[in-house]
Protein backbone atom coordinates (compact mmCIF):
# COMPACT_ATOMS: atom_id res chain seq x y z
CA UNK A 1 0.00 0.00 0.00
CA UNK A 2 1.32 3.40 -0.89
CA UNK A 3 2.22 5.56 1.82
CA UNK A 4 2.51 9.09 2.57
CA UNK A 5 6.19 9.85 3.28
CA UNK A 6 6.45 11.13 6.75
CA UNK A 7 2.49 10.87 7.05
CA UNK A 8 1.13 9.62 10.71
CA UNK A 9 0.07 6.54 11.69
CA UNK A 10 -2.21 5.59 14.55
CA UNK A 11 0.18 5.01 17.54
CA UNK A 12 0.96 8.88 16.26
CA UNK A 13 -2.15 10.44 17.31
CA UNK A 14 -3.40 11.47 20.11
CA UNK A 15 -6.82 13.04 21.26
CA UNK A 16 -7.29 16.82 21.49
CA UNK A 17 -4.34 16.99 19.06
CA UNK A 18 -4.79 19.81 16.55
CA UNK A 19 -3.76 20.27 12.97
CA UNK A 20 -4.02 23.91 11.11
CA UNK A 21 -3.95 23.62 6.79
CA UNK A 22 -2.45 26.53 4.54
CA UNK A 23 -5.32 29.07 3.74
CA UNK A 24 -7.04 29.44 -0.10
CA UNK A 25 -8.51 32.30 -1.55
CA UNK A 26 -12.41 31.64 -3.29
CA UNK A 27 -13.64 34.28 -5.98
CA UNK A 28 -16.67 34.65 -7.49
CA UNK A 29 -15.88 32.71 -10.93
CA UNK A 30 -14.68 29.62 -8.55
CA UNK A 31 -17.70 30.14 -7.09
CA UNK A 32 -20.04 30.32 -10.10
CA UNK A 33 -17.88 27.06 -11.89
CA UNK A 34 -18.84 24.80 -9.13
CA UNK A 35 -22.73 25.20 -8.94
CA UNK A 36 -22.67 25.59 -12.83
CA UNK A 37 -21.61 22.09 -12.40
CA UNK A 38 -22.71 20.57 -9.25
CA UNK A 39 -25.67 22.89 -7.32
CA UNK A 40 -27.34 24.78 -10.52
CA UNK A 41 -29.28 27.29 -8.55
CA UNK A 42 -29.38 30.95 -8.76
CA UNK A 43 -27.84 32.04 -5.33
CA UNK A 44 -24.57 30.36 -6.30
CA UNK A 45 -24.22 31.09 -10.05
CA UNK A 46 -25.67 34.33 -10.43
CA UNK A 47 -24.76 37.11 -8.30
CA UNK A 48 -27.98 39.47 -9.61
CA UNK A 49 -30.24 36.72 -9.24
CA UNK A 50 -28.51 35.92 -5.73
CA UNK A 51 -29.55 39.22 -4.83
CA UNK A 52 -33.13 38.26 -4.72
CA UNK A 53 -32.74 35.08 -2.91
CA UNK A 54 -32.59 33.96 0.71
CA UNK A 55 -28.53 34.55 0.98
CA UNK A 56 -28.99 38.31 -0.57
CA UNK A 57 -26.16 37.73 -2.49
CA UNK A 58 -23.34 34.98 -3.93
CA UNK A 59 -22.93 32.28 -1.89
CA UNK A 60 -20.77 29.18 -2.38
CA UNK A 61 -22.47 25.88 -2.56
CA UNK A 62 -22.17 23.82 1.00
CA UNK A 63 -20.69 21.41 -1.25
CA UNK A 64 -18.23 23.84 -2.65
CA UNK A 65 -16.93 24.85 0.78
CA UNK A 66 -16.80 20.68 1.65
CA UNK A 67 -14.43 19.83 -1.43
CA UNK A 68 -12.54 23.33 -0.52
CA UNK A 69 -11.90 22.40 3.07
CA UNK A 70 -10.79 18.61 1.86
CA UNK A 71 -8.62 20.36 -0.44
CA UNK A 72 -7.01 22.07 2.45
CA UNK A 73 -6.72 19.26 4.48
CA UNK A 74 -5.20 16.65 2.12
CA UNK A 75 -1.27 16.79 2.82
CA UNK A 76 -0.74 18.95 5.75
CA UNK A 77 -4.16 19.29 7.72
CA UNK A 78 -4.29 15.63 8.32
CA UNK A 79 -1.18 14.32 7.38
CA UNK A 80 -2.17 10.54 8.03
CA UNK A 81 0.09 8.07 6.40
CA UNK A 82 -2.40 6.13 3.93
CA UNK A 83 -4.25 9.67 3.27
CA UNK A 84 -7.49 10.75 4.26
CA UNK A 85 -10.04 7.85 4.24
CA UNK A 86 -13.54 8.79 5.31
CA UNK A 87 -16.14 6.11 5.85
CA UNK A 88 -18.71 9.15 6.72
CA UNK A 89 -19.06 12.76 7.95
CA UNK A 90 -21.29 15.29 9.46
CA UNK A 91 -21.73 18.73 8.19
CA UNK A 92 -22.75 22.01 9.18
CA UNK A 93 -22.95 25.12 6.80
CA UNK A 94 -23.41 28.30 10.21
CA UNK A 95 -22.94 30.57 7.20
CA UNK A 96 -22.04 30.38 3.02
CA UNK A 97 -18.75 30.91 1.83
CA UNK A 98 -19.02 34.45 0.05
CA UNK A 99 -16.74 35.53 -3.27
CA UNK A 100 -13.14 36.84 -1.99
CA UNK A 101 -13.15 34.50 1.35
CA UNK A 102 -9.98 32.99 2.57
CA UNK A 103 -10.62 29.99 4.01
CA UNK A 104 -8.31 27.98 6.45
CA UNK A 105 -8.82 24.41 8.30
CA UNK A 106 -8.67 23.65 11.91
CA UNK A 107 -9.03 19.83 12.96
CA UNK A 108 -9.08 18.32 16.27
CA UNK A 109 -8.79 14.76 17.64
CA UNK A 110 -11.64 14.17 19.32
CA UNK A 111 -11.68 10.34 19.16
CA UNK A 112 -9.71 7.47 18.59
CA UNK A 113 -11.22 4.03 18.88
CA UNK A 114 -8.43 1.08 17.49
CA UNK A 115 -10.61 -1.22 15.29
CA UNK A 116 -11.27 -4.78 17.15
CA UNK A 117 -12.06 -6.91 14.14
CA UNK A 118 -9.02 -5.48 12.15
CA UNK A 119 -6.51 -4.96 14.60
CA UNK A 120 -3.78 -3.26 12.08
CA UNK A 121 -6.50 -0.08 11.85
CA UNK A 122 -8.55 2.35 14.06
CA UNK A 123 -11.12 4.44 13.49
CA UNK A 124 -10.29 8.35 14.02
CA UNK A 125 -13.09 11.20 14.61
CA UNK A 126 -12.04 14.42 13.51
CA UNK A 127 -13.65 17.46 14.43
CA UNK A 128 -12.63 20.45 11.28
CA UNK A 129 -13.77 23.51 11.04
CA UNK A 130 -13.55 25.85 8.43
CA UNK A 131 -12.91 29.28 9.02
CA UNK A 132 -12.92 32.88 6.94
CA UNK A 133 -10.56 35.53 7.02
CA UNK A 134 -13.05 37.17 9.29
CA UNK A 135 -12.45 34.50 12.14
CA UNK A 136 -15.94 33.22 11.43
CA UNK A 137 -16.77 29.79 10.88
CA UNK A 138 -18.50 28.88 7.95
CA UNK A 139 -18.38 24.87 8.37
CA UNK A 140 -18.35 22.11 10.92
CA UNK A 141 -17.10 19.36 9.78
CA UNK A 142 -16.90 15.62 11.84
CA UNK A 143 -15.80 12.70 9.85
CA UNK A 144 -14.73 9.45 11.13
CA UNK A 145 -11.47 8.52 9.21
CA UNK A 146 -9.65 5.23 8.52
CA UNK A 147 -6.35 5.21 10.25
CA UNK A 148 -3.85 2.34 10.30
CA UNK A 149 -1.17 1.47 12.68
CA UNK A 150 2.64 1.44 11.58
CA UNK A 151 3.75 -1.50 9.77
CA UNK A 152 6.02 -3.52 11.32
CA UNK A 153 9.47 -4.00 9.85
CA UNK A 154 9.86 -7.33 7.71
CA UNK A 155 12.39 -8.17 10.29
CA UNK A 156 9.61 -7.99 13.21
CA UNK A 157 7.22 -10.34 11.41
CA UNK A 158 9.35 -12.97 10.91
CA UNK A 159 10.00 -13.15 14.79
CA UNK A 160 6.47 -13.42 15.78
CA UNK B 1 -37.75 35.81 -3.49
CA UNK B 2 -36.89 33.93 -6.50
CA UNK B 3 -39.21 30.78 -6.76
CA UNK B 4 -38.63 27.78 -9.03
CA UNK B 5 -42.23 27.42 -11.05
CA UNK B 6 -44.16 24.69 -10.23
CA UNK B 7 -41.86 24.39 -7.15
CA UNK B 8 -43.09 22.20 -3.82
CA UNK B 9 -44.12 24.66 -0.90
CA UNK B 10 -44.10 23.13 3.03
CA UNK B 11 -47.62 22.36 2.74
CA UNK B 12 -46.88 20.54 -0.38
CA UNK B 13 -45.15 17.63 1.15
CA UNK B 14 -45.86 14.62 3.90
CA UNK B 15 -43.61 12.50 5.38
CA UNK B 16 -42.85 9.63 3.43
CA UNK B 17 -43.32 11.14 0.20
CA UNK B 18 -40.71 10.00 -1.99
CA UNK B 19 -38.69 11.60 -5.05
CA UNK B 20 -36.65 9.96 -7.62
CA UNK B 21 -33.62 11.72 -9.93
CA UNK B 22 -32.73 10.74 -13.32
CA UNK B 23 -29.23 9.11 -13.56
CA UNK B 24 -25.79 10.30 -14.69
CA UNK B 25 -22.55 8.46 -15.41
CA UNK B 26 -19.32 9.29 -14.31
CA UNK B 27 -16.20 8.31 -16.32
CA UNK B 28 -12.79 8.02 -14.94
CA UNK B 29 -11.86 11.46 -16.34
CA UNK B 30 -14.61 13.56 -14.27
CA UNK B 31 -13.47 11.43 -10.85
CA UNK B 32 -9.48 12.80 -11.64
CA UNK B 33 -10.79 15.84 -12.40
CA UNK B 34 -12.97 16.34 -9.34
CA UNK B 35 -10.23 14.81 -7.19
CA UNK B 36 -7.48 16.76 -8.94
CA UNK B 37 -9.19 20.45 -8.08
CA UNK B 38 -10.29 18.98 -4.27
CA UNK B 39 -9.23 15.47 -3.18
CA UNK B 40 -5.73 14.96 -4.51
CA UNK B 41 -5.10 11.24 -3.26
CA UNK B 42 -3.92 8.73 -5.52
CA UNK B 43 -6.84 6.39 -4.91
CA UNK B 44 -8.76 9.44 -6.70
CA UNK B 45 -5.88 10.88 -9.28
CA UNK B 46 -4.09 8.06 -10.76
CA UNK B 47 -5.80 4.70 -11.63
CA UNK B 48 -2.29 2.58 -11.74
CA UNK B 49 -1.51 4.01 -8.18
CA UNK B 50 -4.62 3.29 -6.82
CA UNK B 51 -4.61 -0.45 -7.39
CA UNK B 52 -2.18 -0.69 -4.53
CA UNK B 53 -4.21 1.29 -2.37
CA UNK B 54 -7.11 1.03 0.36
CA UNK B 55 -9.43 0.77 -2.62
CA UNK B 56 -7.75 -1.40 -5.09
CA UNK B 57 -8.45 0.69 -8.30
CA UNK B 58 -9.64 4.21 -9.12
CA UNK B 59 -12.12 5.58 -6.84
CA UNK B 60 -14.25 8.51 -6.64
CA UNK B 61 -13.71 10.91 -3.72
CA UNK B 62 -16.85 10.77 -1.28
CA UNK B 63 -16.67 14.16 -1.84
CA UNK B 64 -17.49 14.07 -5.67
CA UNK B 65 -20.12 11.38 -4.99
CA UNK B 66 -21.78 13.93 -3.02
CA UNK B 67 -21.43 17.02 -5.16
CA UNK B 68 -23.42 15.03 -7.99
CA UNK B 69 -25.59 13.77 -5.70
CA UNK B 70 -26.57 17.56 -5.25
CA UNK B 71 -26.46 17.61 -9.15
CA UNK B 72 -28.75 15.01 -9.33
CA UNK B 73 -31.53 16.47 -6.54
CA UNK B 74 -31.37 19.89 -7.87
CA UNK B 75 -34.48 20.14 -9.85
CA UNK B 76 -36.85 16.87 -10.31
CA UNK B 77 -34.97 15.38 -7.39
CA UNK B 78 -36.15 17.93 -4.52
CA UNK B 79 -38.19 19.98 -6.29
CA UNK B 80 -38.80 22.90 -3.54
CA UNK B 81 -39.95 26.70 -5.11
CA UNK B 82 -37.08 28.38 -3.18
CA UNK B 83 -34.96 25.77 -3.96
CA UNK B 84 -32.89 23.61 -1.81
CA UNK B 85 -30.79 25.17 0.50
CA UNK B 86 -29.20 23.05 3.51
CA UNK B 87 -28.64 23.97 7.11
CA UNK B 88 -26.35 20.46 7.68
CA UNK B 89 -26.26 17.42 6.14
CA UNK B 90 -24.71 14.01 7.27
CA UNK B 91 -23.10 11.24 5.04
CA UNK B 92 -21.83 7.80 4.78
CA UNK B 93 -20.31 6.15 2.44
CA UNK B 94 -20.57 2.40 1.96
CA UNK B 95 -18.19 2.10 -0.83
CA UNK B 96 -17.09 4.33 -3.69
CA UNK B 97 -18.48 5.48 -6.67
CA UNK B 98 -15.69 3.65 -9.58
CA UNK B 99 -15.75 4.76 -13.18
CA UNK B 100 -18.52 3.94 -15.26
CA UNK B 101 -21.12 4.28 -12.75
CA UNK B 102 -24.38 5.37 -13.24
CA UNK B 103 -26.26 6.87 -10.66
CA UNK B 104 -29.14 8.26 -9.43
CA UNK B 105 -30.75 9.42 -6.54
CA UNK B 106 -33.81 8.17 -4.19
CA UNK B 107 -35.17 10.97 -1.40
CA UNK B 108 -37.63 9.62 1.35
CA UNK B 109 -39.22 12.94 3.57
CA UNK B 110 -38.35 11.35 7.19
CA UNK B 111 -39.49 14.11 8.94
CA UNK B 112 -41.50 18.00 8.62
CA UNK B 113 -41.07 20.49 11.54
CA UNK B 114 -42.66 23.76 10.82
CA UNK B 115 -40.77 26.21 12.61
CA UNK B 116 -41.67 27.97 15.84
CA UNK B 117 -39.73 31.20 15.33
CA UNK B 118 -40.32 31.40 11.46
CA UNK B 119 -43.77 30.67 10.92
CA UNK B 120 -43.43 30.95 7.24
CA UNK B 121 -40.81 28.09 7.05
CA UNK B 122 -40.12 24.65 8.34
CA UNK B 123 -37.30 22.52 8.57
CA UNK B 124 -37.49 19.25 6.17
CA UNK B 125 -35.83 16.08 6.66
CA UNK B 126 -34.33 13.91 3.67
CA UNK B 127 -32.62 11.07 3.57
CA UNK B 128 -31.13 10.69 -0.02
CA UNK B 129 -29.68 7.43 -1.15
CA UNK B 130 -27.61 7.28 -4.07
CA UNK B 131 -27.73 4.61 -6.03
CA UNK B 132 -25.45 3.00 -8.80
CA UNK B 133 -26.61 1.04 -12.20
CA UNK B 134 -26.00 -2.56 -10.01
CA UNK B 135 -28.73 -1.33 -7.14
CA UNK B 136 -26.05 -0.68 -4.61
CA UNK B 137 -25.98 2.39 -2.08
CA UNK B 138 -22.90 4.00 -2.70
CA UNK B 139 -24.09 7.13 -0.56
CA UNK B 140 -26.56 8.05 2.14
CA UNK B 141 -27.29 11.51 2.77
CA UNK B 142 -29.24 12.92 5.34
CA UNK B 143 -30.40 16.42 5.16
CA UNK B 144 -32.26 19.23 6.63
CA UNK B 145 -33.34 21.49 4.35
CA UNK B 146 -35.37 24.75 4.84
CA UNK B 147 -38.67 25.19 3.16
CA UNK B 148 -41.35 27.99 2.95
CA UNK B 149 -44.55 28.08 3.16
CA UNK B 150 -46.50 28.77 -0.26
CA UNK B 151 -46.81 32.62 0.32
CA UNK B 152 -50.21 34.44 0.66
CA UNK B 153 -51.87 36.04 -2.23
CA UNK B 154 -51.58 40.13 -1.66
CA UNK B 155 -55.56 40.09 -1.02
CA UNK B 156 -55.29 37.39 1.20
CA UNK B 157 -52.33 39.88 3.11
CA UNK B 158 -54.59 42.32 3.55
CA UNK B 159 -57.60 40.70 4.91
CA UNK B 160 -55.86 39.55 8.30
Amino acid sequence: MDILPGGLYLEDLQEGQTFTTGSMEVDAAQIVAFASAFDPQPFHTDAEAAKHTFFGGLAASGWHTAALTMRLLVGKGAPFAVGLIGAGAQLEWPRPTRPGDVLHVRTEIVKIAPSRSRPDRGMVTLRSETINQRGEVVQVLTSTAVVTRRPAPAGELRKT
